[in-house]
């Protein structure tokens, strides 16, 4: 069975509620089989093998890459000399290549039959800016494909499914990579040589000052990961936080902290999904979670933030996105993020056109978000021996190719990253100008 | 023959070219027909006049308003004691607003069969609040009438006489109540206190620093009205500047004030339809003329920005919106401006995603509308006298209207104000921040 196939292993988590330990997730032994790339076994390559993988590279527009087969024979379309390269170990990988070039890159790099030369990121960032020069269609095309994933709907229980694939694999591994609070999303780097400490924090300030955040206000986060923004809003901003996620592993760890901060009063983690959300709230606030709502999905979204946000209250929705309606590569929704789509603004605009919100305030940070995929990658290749210590190389390779693949995504363009701020239609309480995001303040002052 | 059923009268333009005249164009007299209200002559109002009226006033969510009938019936469903009302001076009146309300209660204005007493504008902004709490189908029921209004295409030779329609009756008239760069567009307040003037200067900056302009680059406009940004992007930040328009009394304005100032050789004027537009330039630049291109012709624009716009530009789109696809009202594109919509976002996107171009920054800022209105509203009062001697009382009448509508229209919600910045979408020379928009600067200086 392919390893990559079922959900990665991952060890048994020890309750996070023991207050003693500073990862509140205890690392269990497990066993780490040694990675063993498959020998190359095809022969020689034959004509129809080289002509096969020459198109396919024509059809993905001219990549400025080589390709070079498990008998040396290198194929390229480039027209300069290329200083990035993949090696295919064996003829059924270039025919599953074939099929889904998607998938089976992503399963043929973590398995070790596909090896690349010059770089993980720049031979994907190659590969991404060809494909943005084929074909006009692209656009048809892409909506067509687009509506047929609309069929899948995220419901409660695949949501649990899906979220729990990704985020419950150990807080532990998460921790060797990202920044000390957690923060799993795009950073801000108001300069680009911030560190991802000072850039996590610079996002959060950043969201509360879109919202208007004013003390003794109350703000709902609906995907809160590992609690940043919520116990941020709470201890900075004095506003009441109620902060929900499905992903059990990420709660134990946010309401440890919230205990430890002496904040359990004014930050609420409740585990549940965002269609269940209560109450009444000056703020609603997701950074990072529509990724997993799936597009059938935005209306109700909407519905649930008019529900629940008072009328003179500002929202926010952070969120990957893209330049127009596309599905996701085959490889990042089936390995990486189940049930995952990426909107266009216009389908963006789902959540917020039937419910008549007004859309103040549009930013696209894309290359903040290759800035902060950037550092995540270098922590986790400078801290690999411990990740070689938790999981087996396929999941090395894989969580590797999907930190390159995603630097590439922003840096070529692929994806961005917005952040949209909203308010009910008729609220004329909103700031005059966007001046004061930009006025220097120490961190947690509160918009004027 | 219904006197705003056809084009206003509007005075023979003498020639432009005259440069010993400060007003370019000169006023020619015509006839001022004394304004005659019709007499009430349907007698008492009848038990079906008045369910009528109160019916209608349901439909419209019980606005916060009166309603006086020509026999002094008093007809209202608000609830508090109200500060606004109309008086209905005869039965027919009555009678075609219920076939069309917006329609009929401009033209009843216009002729002076519907008195507004309380402030135009304040009733105005009743009856749009009232508008907001109707039905929650409308998203529905406006998706379906727009998608009737995209089959109205806005030929070239139909935007000829749209445009000639509104831009064509006199450039006097227009200085009487603009600016004195003749801005007819969305200004920019910093500080709600700014005048008109500064105000319209700091949009322009706040455009030209959106697209960061540069020294010796430059810039396609579409859309120029009187010429006022075109001039100063040449004037201030030293590019060359190619403007399209298709109203010719702007154009001569604009070409002898180009002249005036010696920027013929680094801004050309020329009397053509966007969809022409030659060339490349470094940015596209469009403030106020999307509402007049027609849904069905969104992607033909985003074609000719692709063709025209290089890949390391910004361009920007600076137009009326609103928060949900809706169409505008028939009293609006039947007398004020016949072929306008106004796109919600998604609708907006129609331009830029069938091309792939990323969306850099969204800002919505409706309320400098609503404040720029004001101004030209003041002004306009204040100079009646002089528009009296222009033109008749009925023109006079349905531009109160349009001014005062158009208050209400952005003061309540009903219509907003969207810059979009787009670019290429595989350019990464864009602003690492938005921070650069908000630093002090003089007019003028270049973005770093």
């Amino acid at each position: 069975m392919n390893p990559i196939n079922s959900d990665f292993k991952t060890r048994q988590a020890s309750s996070s509620e023991s207050s003693d330990s500073e990862s509140p997730v205890e690392l269990a032994s497990q066993q780490t089989p040694l990675f063993q790339p498959p020998p190359p076994t095809s022969g020689d390559s034959s004509k129809l093998d080289r002509w096969l993988m020459r198109t396919m590279l024509e059809k993905a527009g001219n990549p400025e890459v080589e390709v070079v087969l498990w008998d040396g024979s290198v194929i390229t379309t480039a027209t300069t000399p290329v200083s990035v390269r993949a090696h295919i170990r064996n003829r059924s990988t270039l025919y599953k290549l074939i099929f889904d070039p998607s998938l089976y890159f992503g399963d043929g790099y973590s398995l070790g039959t596909i090896e690349v030369e010059g770089g993980l990121v720049e031979f994907n960032e190659a590969i991404d800016q060809g494909t943005h020069k084929v074909d006009t269609q692209g656009f048809y095309r892409d909506r067509f494909r687009r509506s047929l994933g609309w069929l899948k709907r995220n419901t409660i229980d695949a949501a649990r499914h899906n979220i729990h694939h990704h985020y419950d694999i150990g807080n532990d591994f998460y921790q060797l990579w990202l920044d000390e609070q957690l923060a799993y999303t795009c950073a801000y780097f108001p300069d680009p040589d911030d560190t991802l400490e000072a850039a996590q924090i610079a996002k959060m300030d950043h969201v509360c000052r879109k919202v208007g955040l004013k003390p003794g206000g109350s703000v709902v986060e609906a995907g809160c990961g590992w609690g940043a923004l919520a116990i941020h809003m709470a201890k900075h901003y004095g506003v009441n936080v109620r902060a929900f996620n499905i992903s059990r592993e990420q709660l134990a760890y946010a309401r440890e902290r919230a205990r430890r901060e002496g904040l359990e009063k004014q930050v609420e983690f409740v585990e549940d999904d965002w269609r269940n959300i209560t109450g009444s709230y000056d703020s609603f606030v997701s950074v990072g979670m529509l990724e997993h709502v799936g597009l059938k999905n935005y209306e109700e979204l909407g519905r649930v933030i008019a529900r629940c946000q008072r009328p003179h209250g500002r929202g926010l929705i952070h969120s990957i996105g893209c330049n127009s309606p596309r599905v996701l590569d085959s490889w990042t929704t089936k390995r990486i993020f189940p049930g995952a789509h990426v909107p266009s603004l216009s389908e963006f605009m789902r959540i917020f056109e039937p419910q008549k919100f007004s859309v103040l305030d549009v930013e696209n940070i894309r290359l903040h978000y290759a800035r902060t995929l950037e550092h995540w990658l270098e922590r986790y290749e400078q801290n690999i021996d411990q990740v070689r210590d938790m999981f087996d190389e396929t999941f090395i390779r894989t969580w590797r190719l999907y930190l390159s693949a995603s630097v590439a995504a922003f840096r070529s363009g692929s994806l961005q990253l917005f952040q949209v701020v909203f308010t009910n239609g008729a609220n004329n309480e909103i700031p005059w100008t966007r001046a004061g995001l930009y006025q220097e303040r120490e961190s947690g002052s509160v918009e004027g």
